[in-house]
C-alpha cells in the first residue's frame, strides 16, 4: 500500500488571459498563489503529508509545490524534477488566445485540439517566439523533444518516468505528490483508472486540488478515481475548466 | 575548476524583530523576498548560473534559493538538501530578543555567544516551545540532533556534507549554488579561506548578495575571499549584520 497525491498547478498569468500555454513558462498569478496555499493547507488539514515531491520543469508547477509544502510545513522533503511531467506542448497554438482561436477555427477544430486523444495540434517552428527549443533545461532532450504533442504523445513520454521513479519511491512507502499540469496529470489518471482513449476528453482535473490515490503493491488505486481533499470545491473548479474558452 | 556560489537568506519575520532564530523555522517577510528576486537578478545578469543547488532544511533558505533561482530562470535544476547546511542552533537564546540578551547578560557574554568560536549558549530544553526535537525532517539524526551550537560544532557538522555532496558536485564541474545561513556560510568560508578560529568572529556575510569563489581542481579558492557580484551593496550589507542587536 501506498499513497500518491496528485496537484495541478494554480492560476498562471496566461490562463487568466485565456491563452494557451503548453510550454511556455509563465508564472502563477496572485489567484494561483492563493490556490497553492490553500492545496498545502488541505492536505496539512488532512493529515496527508508528502515523504518526496516530483515536479514538472515548468515554473507554475514548481512554485506550487513550493507553496504548498512550506504550508503544509514539508517545504524540506527531496525534490526530484522531470521534463516528462511537462504540460502537453500545445505546437502552433501555444500564446494564442483560447477565443480567438475557437471564433477562428470553430467548435469541431478547436474541441479536437483541445480534447482528441491523438490528434495534436499544427507543429511549432523552432524560430517562433514561444518555441522552447534551445533552453538550457531541455538540451538534453535530442529527438524526444516536442514541437506538438497530443495526450497520446504526453502518455508515452510521461509513463516511462512513472516506472522508472515515481513506483520506486511509492515502492519505497513513501507518500509522493507529483505536482504539475492538466495534461501530465491527466495522462497518469488515465493510466491509474484504465479509462479509454474516448473517455479521457470528459475528465477535468481542477487546480490547487490535492486528488489523494491510495495505490496497491502493483500500483492500481484501492478505490478508482481517488479522493479530493475537498470533494465540493474540486467539483465546481473541474466544471470551470471544462468550460474554459467559452 | 569550478564555481561556487554562496547565498545567504534574505530577512526574516525573526530578523526584522531582532530575535535570535538559529533553527526556528520562521518565513522570509517581503523585504527578504524582495532581496532573493535581487540576488537573483544579479546572478542572471552575471552570467553566473547554477547547474545545482544545496540547502538547509530551513524555509527561509529553501523559499531564498526558490525565489532567487526562477528570477535567473534556473527554478529547474536539481535540488539537494541537508540539515547539516542549517543556520547555527542557538539554544537557549531561540525566540530570545537580541537587545534584550544584551541588556540583561551586557556586552562581553552577548559577543561571547554571538560571535566567540567555541563557546556555545546555554542548552535548549527539549520541552521548549522553541525545540525542533521531534520535528520529522530530523528523525533521522539520532545524537546528532543539537541542542546548542557553537560555530565550531556547525563547522564540524557542516564539513562532512562538503566533503560528499557539495564537492562532488563541483568535481563533475557545476556550477553549485548553496543556498543558507550566516554561520554554516561562515563555516564554510572559513574552510575556503583558511581564516583562524580569532579571525573568522569579524566575518559577517550580508544577506541576500551572491558571494562566487572559482575553486580549483582541490576546491581552493583562485582568490581569497570570492567576489560579490554586487560589491558595494554586499559591504552596505555586511556592516548591517555587524550592528546586529544594538
Amino acid at each position: 500500500m501506498s499513497t500518491l497525491i496528485l496537484l495541478r498547478h494554480g492560476e498562471s498569468e496566461w490562463n487568466a488571459k485565456n491563452l494557451f500555454t503548453g510550454w511556455v513558462d509563465v508564472d502563477l498569478n496572485d489567484k494561483g498563489r492563493d490556490e497553492a496555499v490553500r492545496g498545502g493547507k488541505l492536505m496539512k488539514e488532512a493529515g496527508v503529508l508528502p515523504d518526496v515531491v516530483h515536479t514538472s520543469l515548468l515554473r507554475r508547477a514548481i512554485n506550487t509545490s513550493a507553496m504548498a509544502l512550506s504550508e503544509a510545513d514539508r517545504h524540506w522533503i527531496p525534490v526530484k524534477r522531470s521534463w516528462r511531467l511537462n504540460e502537453r506542448h500545445y505546437g502552433g497554438l501555444q500564446g494564442k488566445n483560447k477565443k480567438q482561436t475557437l471564433d477562428e477555427y470553430g467548435e469541431e477544430q478547436f474541441m479536437l485540439w483541445r480534447r482528441s486523444f491523438d490528434v495534436p495540434p499544427p507543429v511549432l517552428a523552432d524560430d517562433d517566439e514561444f518555441s522552447q527549443v534551445g533552453l538550457p533545461q531541455y538540451a538534453d532532450l535530442g529527438d524526444e523533444m516536442p514541437r506538438t504533442e497530443c495526450l497520446k504523445d504526453v502518455i508515452e513520454r510521461m509513463l516511462p518516468y512513472w516506472e522508472s521513479d515515481i513506483t520506486a519511491d511509492l515502492a519505497a512507502g513513501k507518500v509522493v505528490l507529483v505536482a504539475a499540469h492538466g495534461n501530465s496529470l491527466r495522462a497518469i489518471v488515465k493510466h491509474l483508472d484504465g479509462i479509454s482513449d474516448d473517455d479521457i476528453a470528459g475528465l477535468n482535473i481542477p487546480t490547487g486540488q490535492p486528488l489523494v490515490y491510495e495505490l496497491d503493491d502493483s500500483f492500481s488505486p484501492v478505490e478508482k478515481g481517488g479522493r479530493y481533499l475537498d470533494p465540493e470545491a474540486a467539483a465546481a473548479a473541474a466544471a470551470a475548466v471544462a468550460n474554459q474558452g467559452r
